[in-house]
């Protein structure tokens, strides 16, 4: 179809595939004033094109479409919006009605000057709409206005819905709407920095178009970022921030149906916040401050508060220089802190429960979209238990020496040991959603509780998915005294989480709670390579647009 | 009850009510310093105490009570923790029936040397316990321990369940607890920096009191905040923040079933955000930033990027010196933006019955919590109609004007106009919630759309509850070229925020949205005088503690 459309290719996209790092701040600006020119260059062409395409004043029909004036735009006649239909509910049983609807050109394909074919996207759906030449009904000029439009203009299609005999392979909907009048609300450029036809390809197009000997464009992750607006439109990227919001509302329903109550704690914290990773740090009110790495501290304060069971979804900021595919400088923290009675397995329990519901809501609600994700970044479902496999750190230490990966026994596992380990105990068990438990003490916060028979383990946990952790939790200090003395012997100035120790000094209950990163689960509940994918705009070192 | 207690009123509670901005560094200094003081001479107390308080090695039932050993609470032994009976579960149909439970020692009163009454608290619940010395059941040095445990202590409590003849006025529950076990799980110091008794207190008890010729402790709100942690267990305060999670949980639901998807925006922004307000700056990896004010630019890239309708729940960051009782420098923002057909009353309409949805669901859900917030803090139920009341903003003018409150007509209603208009408003149409549409262009942000027939006025609302403004909305300007100028017209540098400017040449469809706060929806709906009882941490230009 690409062949027939009167865009050129688009300059950016073609750029070859560059690691997640290539992109200097140099090539970015180079980029952003190329990007600029072309800019100016097309809104030129546009002011001439669009004076062009003024409607001919001299057509009987001109009414029947056009630009829609700026005037009409702006809350001039109250409507009812359900008088349109949307995409996604056309369909055969409509067949002979007239409807309207709104979406973008996707595709423009003029077949001579008196048809041309349209298809139209609304939320990731798409029909084929015909503007034909008839007398007293579509004039030729109708049909020129729709051959002139540029792709993803946002337009008003007014027509009759009719059953065509061969099925339709260029749109997801199977029935046509005959064009009757064609509006435009919003012209998009001539020439977009990213082709959505280019954004959509998978790996696998690509490859084999190549074998056919013929070059396909490649949208390299960058500039994806870069032009993030259009690269959301694709159905992957649809998809994917569907699904991030179901497993974030399969999350919350969960806990709010388990007694959590959800709360918002501050991220402007005085000092340093907990110690360990990198802050963000800035002056607030002329006082030394910092951005919360994680609603640690105060979600525990709420438990000594009398809230009995907590959640918090919220932003989380780290400034550390992590330059992999699966760490971000501001992610989306789901957190949880809970009471126990007396062992950290009641957390864990919590976590098993908590996460088979979400994965099975994702494979229950949201089939169209995993298949969309799918369909670029192909992966298979993910392999989980009813009741999730649990093991000790130690007996993963074994089942990695037994494989010939020697560990440091006190020591934690690294990003590779943790993806061996993911192999093995998918071969072992048939499972890639596991819980690891019992940490070395050295390894983990100030606040987690040491193991009663021996000291150098704690009551602490890591899950992992597809071999990639996702989640770390534990049981946590609630004596004060003890706190103190584990904050100190982890090098931490007391004085500076003063308020934070104190809450324990008035009576608090035993605890635990977790911490999982929403882009992770997505990532890796749908095999992505990279996290940046599944943040709407992603923080990392050298990004901060847009 | 509180005279046969052991414990010393409390010191900084006693200080006279101040305004929110009275306590300086200097006296908040003073007061850290006095308390640190007073805890350690409690710790050594405590120590000293607890040796004297140890089990009696020659009493034979020793193993019925003592403080558990720290070893234990390691997470030594996995339990059910079903074992134990929620203290809102002990009812009388449990009469006779043997019962664990686990809260706080509210109140405890010795009667005599053989018995004691203990108040158990869990989730805002009471039960009075009766600890009272039986042959082979209960000894005499267990009533001592009993009697000796400090209030706010953690403690196990084990017995049979019976039902007195008489109505039980100070507990919840109406079943008593007679006990035969008595563990504690972690002990509160003896004297805490706030009586729960005393920040429970309304205003009229204590007026009562005083007129009575009893002076009584009224807990300020700076010494609140300082002990967030004891204050947060006062009935009122759990009823608030279940209040809060029920809004917070409501405007989902709502929003989930009408085709919104929920999306998460970066906090840290490169430049100066939108403008306007003064914003929080940092450095990120050596570029200027700042924190967001609201998710407002990106989330219209999200309608540019064919989200269609989402919205948000997350901070927003104000770093404007506002010392007034309905400014935070950091609270939680509810965010919404959606594609429209022709006009922004589609967006009003869906604030409309999201609204009359919300309040509806507190009144259904939460009548608990809305009883233990006004029984501290009377308020009448918010007055509100079925059908939101809309009224233009020269309508609401012109009904001051009437009052014989004059307004500049192209300038913003202050404070006081605003509630004068309240007043009004609830005097003439029985409602203390609506919605004033058609604001002056000049007192709204640039993005704000023109009406099509006056450009002095712009398609933009207010929504008021109680006289106070909590909503702002309107339809955004969906042209790039339009846009530019806008801003350029209110002074923005128009280079700092050209990705967003430019998305809209991508093909943008017409939309609007609105912004709430939700700390302040809590605060009016329970018509509570200060926004930092509705913020579980707050945060103002003089606080950021704890």
């Amino acid at each position: 179809m690409s062949s027939s459309e009167p865009q050129e290719p688009s300059a950016p996209s073609s750029e070859p595939p560059s690691s997640d790092q290539s992109i200097s701040k140099k090539a970015a600006k180079k980029e952003a004033m190329k990007q600029e020119k072309l800019r100016r260059r097309q809104e030129t062409a546009i002011a001439s094109a669009t004076s062009k395409l003024a409607v001919d004043e001299d057509d009987p029909l001109a009414g029947n479409y056009g630009d829609i004036p700026m005037e009409e735009l702006q809350s001039k006649t109250p409507v009812d919006p359900s008088r349109w239909t949307r995409v996604e509910n056309l369909e055969k049983s409509l067949e002979g009605k007239h409807v309207m609807i709104r979406g973008r050109a996707q595709a423009i394909r003029p077949v001579g000057k008196k048809m041309a074919f349209l298809v139209v996207r609304e939320s990731g759906f798409t029909v084929q709409c015909l503007v034909q030449a008839q007398q007293d009904l579509v004039s030729v000029q109708m049909v020129k206005y729709a051959a002139a439009l540029s792709r993803e203009s946002v337009i008003d299609v007014e027509g009759l819905v009719s059953v065509p005999s061969e099925p339709i392979k260029g749109a997801t909907q199977q029935v046509e709407v005959q064009v009757r009048k064609l509006y435009c609300v919003s012209r998009a450029l001539p020439t977009l920095p990213i082709n959505l036809e280019d954004a959509a390809r998978s790996e696998a197009e690509i490859e084999k178009a190549l074998q056919a000997g013929e070059q396909l464009v490649r949208v390299n992750q960058d500039t994806r970022l870069n032009f993030r607006v259009l690269d959301l439109r694709t159905p992957a990227n649809q998809g994917i921030f569907s699904i991030q919001s179901q497993v974030e509302n399969a999350f919350r329903q969960f806990l709010l149906s388990e007694g959590f109550r959800q709360i918002h704690t501050p991220k402007l914290i005085a000092g340093s916040s907990e110690g360990g990773a990198a802050v963000f740090r800035l002056d607030y009110k002329g006082h030394p401050a910092c951005l919360a790495q994680s609603p640690q501290l105060h979600k525990q304060m709420a438990i000594c508060a009398d809230f009995g069971r907590v959640f918090e979804i919220g932003p989380v900021f780290r400034a550390e220089d992590s330059f992999t595919h699966r760490h971000l400088c501001e992610f989306t923290g789901l957190d949880v802190e809970m009471e126990i009675k007396k062992h950290y397995f009641e957390v864990m329990d919590i976590v098993d429960r908590l996460f088979v519901s979400i994965f099975d809501s994702l494979n229950q609600n949201c089939k169209k979209d995993l298949e969309a994700v799918a369909h670029q970044y192909p992966f298979e479902p993910l392999k989980y238990l009813r009741q999730t496999l649990r093991l000790t750190y130690e007996e993963g230490v074994q089942m990695l020496k037994d494989a010939g990966v020697e560990i440091e026994p006190f020591g934690d596992l690294n990003t590779e040991a943790e993806r061996k380990l993911g192999q093995l105990v998918l071969e072992k068990y048939g499972t890639e959603f596991y819980i690891l438990y019992r940490y070395p003490l050295a390894v983990r916060p100030f606040y987690t509780m040491p193991c009663y028979d021996n000291p150098q383990y704690s009551n602490s946990f890591d899950v992992f998915i597809r071999g990639e952790e996702i989640i770390s939790g534990a049981q946590r200090v609630h004596n004060a005294e003890m706190l103190e003395k584990r904050a100190e012997s982890c090098g931490i100035d007391v004085k500076t989480i003063s308020t934070y120790i104190d809450s324990f000094r008035y009576g608090a209950p035993t605890h635990g709670g977790f911490g999982v990163g929403l882009e992770r689960v997505v990532m890796l509940f749908c095999g992505l390579n990279n996290i940046r994918k599944a943040s709407l705009y992603p923080r990392d070192p050298l990004r901060i647009a847009p």
